[in-house]
């Protein structure tokens, strides 16, 4: 790691790299887990000591099953809101656009526009199941998009909206006021007036299979599901189901399980952009993260109030 | 044409349809052309008497040399400006976010990330040139982006990137004040700083070939050079070097020759994204365009003058 990423960490803090080969017992008091989840729970039996851990990452979802309750654990809360933001655009307006029905056209290398494209579609596809033959390219502008979940990076994204003068309605999982925020168990109230449905909130129990088979067949003929989240917040069965039916679209950044197996029939699903949990990432990524460690580590050795806790120990 | 769409017709207009198949002439004082530029040329050597040439598009270069120099040139400026900056968003953010890339990933099967999918990509598709393998996705916040051509379809794309923070730099055919907006004389001078350059000129003999093989040498490794306004702009055999080479990435609405032929040295160049002249296409352009020239159209007759007036007839 360079070291310029860690000028901004305490002096008086001894850093110590870890590893998720097996070693010895290792005595720390803070842990900054690797990034990736199944290094992390691999390195965690050598640890001992732990009082604090400070993932890079905004879910946590994994950590405290790990190192159970008495330990605190912080995330790095804003880190991933810009690069996530923005796939979560991207994703969106590459849909609207057509874009993964043009990428297509053009490895075929044959110029072909609108009802031409369509039809040319179907013939070097081989699939005629498009649900959107893009007659025309759709517009952002004015559409009604449902947010659910209203964080950090929920708000980001409502501030990339803004030049597009969507219709947006919020959902988080308590009402709030000013701006209005929906309680979740509005939701399937709230679905069948949504053109774009963006997922950003946390993955927790009750958020598990939030969007199932009754939400999907709330959401308008044609409308678009944007899972920025966590894949365990779709259904995967249902997910199948509904866009093999040619009755909405999706842009999927995680997915359940994830990573997705070979063979599995999400693969082969119509109107839908797969990436592979990659939102997050950004040259800008691990500055961020790290600086927000080194801050939450500053506090932590001068007694304050950690800032981003979501679990404190018991 | 739906009827609702001609509502706004001022009533003691006659509508007379025209067809570009070989027929009688037909005289009339004002033309709406056939928005495609082969069906509207056709139809011209049937007309007569006409003394203005309502367009229903933005870009009517095609007009002046068809109609001559006797008839008043008017377009539907403002009718594109939407869709036009949406899909140059959509273009940027796709190509930073490595759409195309994820796509064949996706069309592959299987869930690689990062360097893994990097390696995967020059597997699945037989191309070890990519100039970016994604290690990591790119942000739009903050990038240095060079917009050339300061219209209504400019100034809504300004309006669009305003959440990312960009750093905008502005180049017309004249330099203005407030905001700062550099002449064209200046363009060597502003692309080496540009990680993003945005095309949305009109196409004059001045902007003809005005991107050559020297303002390509002159962009920044891996600049994206993003073209929503005519191919000719662009010299094309200088971009097929400078894309084959690994130099900059690009994102074209528009080509020249246009269409492009089956078997183009385009078509397989690599970190380019081609769409069909579809930039423009969007379901509320109809009724913006008629909307335009309807309201054109009441003035004349009104003796009022014209707004968006591209040739006076002399």
């Amino acid at each position: 790691m360079a070291a310029e990423l860690l000028r901004d960490f305490p002096a008086e803090v001894e850093l110590i790299p870890l590893s998720d080969a097996p070693g010895p017992e290792i005595e720390i008091d803070v842990w900054i887990p690797d990034p990736y989840p199944t290094r992390a729970m691999r390195t965690w039996p050598k640890l001992r000591g732990v009082r604090l851990v400070l993932s890079l990452m905004a879910g946590t979802e994994w950590i405290p099953r790990t190192v159970g309750p008495h330990v605190t654990i912080c995330n790095a809360r804003g880190a991933h809101n810009i690069s996530t933001a923005e796939w979560t655009l991207a994703s969106i307006l590459a849909t609207l656009k057509h874009f993964p029905f043009f990428l297509e056209v053009q490895r075929s290398g044959q110029w072909k526009r609108r009802f031409e494209a369509s039809a040319h579609y179907a013939t070097i596809s081989g699939d005629a199941r498009p649900l959107y033959p893009p007659v025309m390219l759709e517009e952002l502008t004015e559409k009604k998009v449902l947010l659910v979940g209203y964080g950090s990076i929920g708000k980001e994204i409502e501030r990339m909206l803004a030049p597009f003068h969507v219709d947006l309605l919020r959902v988080a999982r308590s009402a709030r006021t000013e701006p209005k925020v929906h309680p979740v168990s509005e939701l399937d109230s709230l679905l069948p007036k949504a053109q774009v449905v963006i997922l950003i909130l946390p993955a927790t129990p009750e958020s598990n299979k939030l969007i199932g088979a009754r939400q999907l067949a709330l959401m308008p003929q044609g409308a678009l599901l944007v899972n920025a989240a966590r894949g365990p917040i779709v259904d995967t069965d249902a997910l199948v189901e509904a866009l093999n039916a040619g009755r909405i679209r999706a842009a999927l950044d995680v997915t359940d399980p994830e990573p997705l197996p070979e063979g599995h029939p999400l693969w082969s699903c119509p109107n839908l952009l797969i990436t592979p949990h990659v939102g997050g990432s950004s040259p800008q990524f691990a500055p961020r993260a790290l600086g927000i460690a080194a801050d939450e580590l500053r506090r932590y050795l001068a007694g304050e109030p950690l800032q981003n806790v979501v679990q404190a120990a018991v």
